[in-house]
């Protein structure tokens, strides 16, 4: 949702019956290819659940269902083999691997990934790192995958294990990014005065991320400088509501003068 | 000493004589008049030890001795009365009121202030908080303060007491500066590989900030900005090392460098 404000979106999943919402009517005026989405009549979609503190920043899970992500992977319809802009977002590094597999000659690829897999299948993460051209992941992760508390140099032990690129976010202090080029980029978050429902901010800054790498063409440091204030800007849409009410309510218009005043926010 | 490095600046403030430095030759080389400096025999000098936690950020207070920042205020000396750039540092507010009342016509007042004051001498605080232009405060501060944690609404309630510019200091995650007028301004740390004691950062961005105004002698919103940024880059230098030693290993050139590398590091 969050990357087809700015390009056509392939999207590959897998779900299950019991999955509460109709995606062919969620996305029905996006341009947005379903053919790769799956529903297994006889699995149980992902589920999780947890609790924001009192900051709307940390939070604690409550229960993790895998259920379906636990099974094998979605298949990659042959029509999306020769995309160019692939996001593996966040499940199970070596499902992660597999999906990457199927596409014939990726030109930038990006991974999120959580802490349940940094604890419990570091092997294949870091197996899928060295395959990947960035890393999209979250301060408290990226703590613990460098195990290194100092966040500047956690985000230089990353780059050492394979990505060229490392984006830490930050939530309401925003995200830095790193290069293997010895580059760096630091943005706040965009500020907001109310915060609904911080759930699925991370997944908007990736679209909107991507979505601008995928419309520009290119992957210069600029320009992924520009991809982290639109991934910015669109987090900062999803947060003022619940579910993608936040994201439904907007156009790109709207993402456009938001980013003229994050720049006005934040240039001196 | 952290302004030293913009403009000259006239020394306010009162010791005992158990003070471990002789400040005379502290600020040798450095334009800063101490005629204002009082030395007291009789009374021992401000202490304050503190923990901080593994992120170098929160600290907790562990012994607080107000000492001499308990009796009779320093006198403003005569010939500083015609001062335009002040800056109240933290101490109690009523002695920060007393202070400035000593000033004839100041252009630009700002003030800091502690947990202590806020939960202890509120009353003495709000009467302060009509007086000044600028009050730099830390996040913690803030919320507490305006009894409000989310940081956007915190300012724009702090702003309703009385200063037009607040500017609330977040550490490691930066800084956001508030405006009367509507304005604001977001602008990370500097990013610090290593973070040897952050004891003194905020006084010293405090300083680089009023020490670019008084140099530049404006106060309009983008001046502010810039004053930020230079207040930014000082503190860097200051958390590099114990005490004064960031500071003193400087000079000028390096505070101008590293506010282009900021500019590089943030602007897109």
């Amino acid at each position: 949702m969050a990357a087809s404000f700015f390009t056509p979106v392939r999207l590959v999943g897998v779900i299950g019956s019991d999955c509460p919402f109709d995606l062919t009517q969620v996305f029905a005026d996006r341009d947005v290819d379903l053919t790769g989405l799956e529903v297994r009549p006889q699995s149980k979609t992902f589920r999780w659940s947890g609790t924001y503190h009192d900051d709307m920043d940390s939070r604690t899970t409550d229960r993790l269902e895998l259920n379906v992500l636990a099974e094998a992977p979605p298949r990659v319809p042959d029509s999306f083999k020769d995309s160019k802009f692939v996001f593996l977002a966040n499940t199970s590094p070596r499902l992660q691997h597999q999906l990457l597999e199927q596409v014939q000659a990726p030109a930038f690829v990006s991974a999120d990934t959580m802490n349940c897999w940094i604890e419990g299948h570091l092997d294949d993460l870091k197996a899928l790192l060295k395959k990947i051209d960035c890393l999209i992941i979250n301060e408290d992760e990226a703590r613990m995958l460098a195990n290194e508390h100092n966040l500047i140099r956690a985000g230089e032990k990353i780059l050492d294990t394979g990505p060229g690129i490392v984006v830490i976010k930050k939530g309401e202090s925003g995200s830095i990014m790193y290069s293997a080029d010895g580059d760096k980029f630091i943005l706040p978050a965009y500020p907001a005065a109310e915060v609904k429902d911080p759930t699925g901010a991370g997944d908007s800054f990736a679209g909107g991320f991507m979505g601008h790498l995928a419309q520009s063409g290119k992957t210069d440091f600029e320009t992924l400088k520009a991809a982290i204030a639109y991934g910015t800007v669109v987090a900062s849409f999803t947060i003022a509501d619940f579910s993608l009410k936040g994201l439904t309510a907007i156009n790109r218009n709207d993402i456009d003068s938001r980013l003229v005043m994050l720049r006005k926010l934040t240039q001196f």
